[in-house]
């Protein structure tokens, strides 16, 4: 494993060995000192094409954590503003001897071209509509952590499945991982083929919640309003939103689970947000010790038998 | 002490307490190797929601001296700009895990909402027209430096007292730890109430200097000639800036302070800037150790017995 | 040397000093852990009032690898938006201890004058059309390596001199080690006046480029078409790129330089970007070390009897 681009890289046992490992890291995280020295002298660099709090400072936390030096550049300051071309800003980046880029970028594939570019580890932290791997990493981790495993479990992703890079992921990644996976949203917001997606699809929430393991919800962006592929956020509500009274018709085990940042009152009202089943800031938690893992294995020693020592 | 708030909170043995501890940090700043490993593991988070230089810059090297690790985030590159609400901004940066969070917020009162949603330490670095508490302590350190305490002492703070968190912070510090203070500048910048505050006002500017050891000096918004609060910027500078002509007055022991950035030929000529008795940068020196201290209480193992080991 | 602003401080002995210690740092960069404690508990602050990708990063790299503490800030978040005036502003960072100031800006001269404001050492990372002369060293480093020497070496700077920092720093730095420098493009991009500069000027590129041992491509800025100082980008490359047609004349050891960012297709064609003389990305990787050794030579213990140790 050289780059982590897509979740279609990884089998079952690649997902499990990362997910082994990120339970190492996040014990190291539970310590009153949470750093261990294993990538001590390692570069990273955290290119974030398009805007984003949480994915970046996850990386930046876990890349430190690692002791791992850390490079920070974003849209706004690089050279790619003087009309520079990314692949020269990769290449000169990468001349100066950085061990993993983590990018982010609006296109689909940036990631991937990258790595033409560079003999550094590519992280792929989010392209277009395309695929987020740390979130699907970090989503089954905090499944895990609470349900045992994701073997037999019944998962929904509901809402804006189409233009999800975090649905596409997951879907890969849960069912890879032995979950059922049933989609619910309106029309206009799913792939126009679901041709090879093992999935099914649903449009009546109500009739698939008592069923759940895990209720995913995505985020409604405002752009899906202006361009007419949702007639009105409180309609959306009505039929789609995880609202407080959908919340009884959920199992007392069920888990609610949301990529965050989180609209309430659209994909989920205030009550279940705050329900105790919703997990939303134990998926945060999950993103470093997840996010450790990945770049531990990509640039750190890597055979998981020298882990015993880089957490020691 | 979990947080750090405001003055109101501290009294004259937790002030003088925290100067104490400074001081071992000051005699850090003079090694050549400034930095102790104190906080090493922990995460300071600063948050900056109001553009600043001086006050990020020097907790950020308060807390690398003590080699925490810093994440930085303004609003421009948060996910506050996406519309997600200050709460879960600071609900997921403190689910990764973080030790203390430095605030600064044009609305007062943030900092003390933050304290309900997180279980880091926060740290106001100043919230509207309220609180600047680190700028006390480190005013308050920079006068027991060069006048060996505040008991007794003379301190007039001058200008723009009702839309300044430095004066209503100082107030309070200067006053309990034994200080006499004055407030100098025109009715339409002083608060509509002064009930409580333990102060007398002057409008006289020349007929307080002869008794001062300490002449304070606000900085004059440009919003504050726009609103009509002063007729003009040279009147201002007439009656109550602290101008070449005034310099005379002041007895040769006493002390220009000025919380910076300065408007030089307004609350302070360039002549009384550069005067041996100015001590601005001496402030801002204070600053970096004055903060490591605060750092150190709340996040670092505390009680000043161990205080001795934490700067060996 | 306790600033470095200009090659023209330079001897051939201090540039041959810089140089070997720079090597040394290169070794390091060749490691696995491409990190050493020699400035452990330094503050090199990164003050960039001009937008810079590659110098920046380059610098905080250098830095880092030196396990110094970095402290960055650029015009954009600086109180230098609020009306302070640059002399507050570096009087200001400096009161907090720091021990170098890495200075970009627009205006030729700045980095000389902050000398006079600060205790620390000043580097230029270039100022105006004035000076950059880190970006010399890394160049005379990467010749170097290539050619094994300066000395006797026929070197072409081609393009927009008078507006280049990078042209004039080279000049210096290549003629003092020896090299015999020649200057072409045409003569609205050449300076007013030659006299006490050791170069001759041609502008027949393709006469000069079969004796070449560099040919050394500088960026052509927009603002010259906008300004007139050039007909248009067609006829430039006609007359002064490096284009395609052009490769054949060149000697087969030769080396093709640009500081970067390149403008593709302007002064020079993709082929010859990607030609195998080209060592544009090797001078971006000499960048680091190169810097390292500046930051060591300044801020560290200095005496080149000790670099072993510091490497060690």
């Amino acid at each position: 494993m050289r780059h982590l681009l897509t979740v279609a890289d990884l089998d079952a046992d690649d997902l499990t060995h990362l997910l082994d490992l990120a339970e190492n890291f996040a014990e190291v995280q539970r310590r009153d000192i949470k750093k261990v020295p294993a990538l001590r002298g390692k570069t990273i660099v955290n290119a974030f094409f398009e805007d984003s709090t949480r994915t970046r400072t996850s990386f930046d936390l876990a890349a430190r954590r690692l002791s791992a030096d850390v490079v920070t550049f974003s849209a706004g300051s690089s050279a790619v503003n003087k009309g520079e071309s990314l692949r020269d800003t990769v290449e000169t980046i990468s001349a100066m001897g950085v061990d993993a880029i983590v990018v982010r970028h609006a296109s689909s594939g940036v990631p991937h071209q990258l790595t033409a570019w560079t003999d550094a580890s590519v992280i792929n932290a989010g392209d277009g509509w395309h695929q987020h791997p740390t979130q699907a990493l970090l989503d089954c981790f905090t499944i895990r952590t609470h349900l045992g495993g994701l073997e037999g479990k019944r998962i929904a992703i509901c809402g804006d499945v189409n233009h999800s890079r975090v649905a596409r992921s997951n879907v890969d990644a849960f069912t890879k991982l032995g979950a059922e996976v049933v989609l619910v949203g309106p029309q206009s917001l799913m792939p126009a083929s679901l041709a090879g997606w093992p999935v099914k699809v649903e449009s009546n929430f109500d009739a698939v919640l008592p069923d759940l393991d895990v209720v995913y919800l995505l985020r409604i962006q405002n752009e899906r309003l202006s361009s007419g592929l949702i007639p009105s956020l409180r309609e959306y509500r009505e039929l789609y939103g995880l609202t407080a009274a959908r919340l009884g018709r959920l199992g007392p085990e069920s888990l609610i689970m949301h990529p965050g940042p989180m609209n309430r009152g659209v994909e989920i009202d205030p009550e279940a947000a705050e329900d105790p089943r919703a997990v939303v800031l134990d998926q945060v938690a999950s993103g470093v010790p997840v996010r450790m893992a990945v770049l531990y294995q990509l640039v750190g020693v890597g055979p998981i038998g020298k882990i015993a020592e880089a957490v020691a």
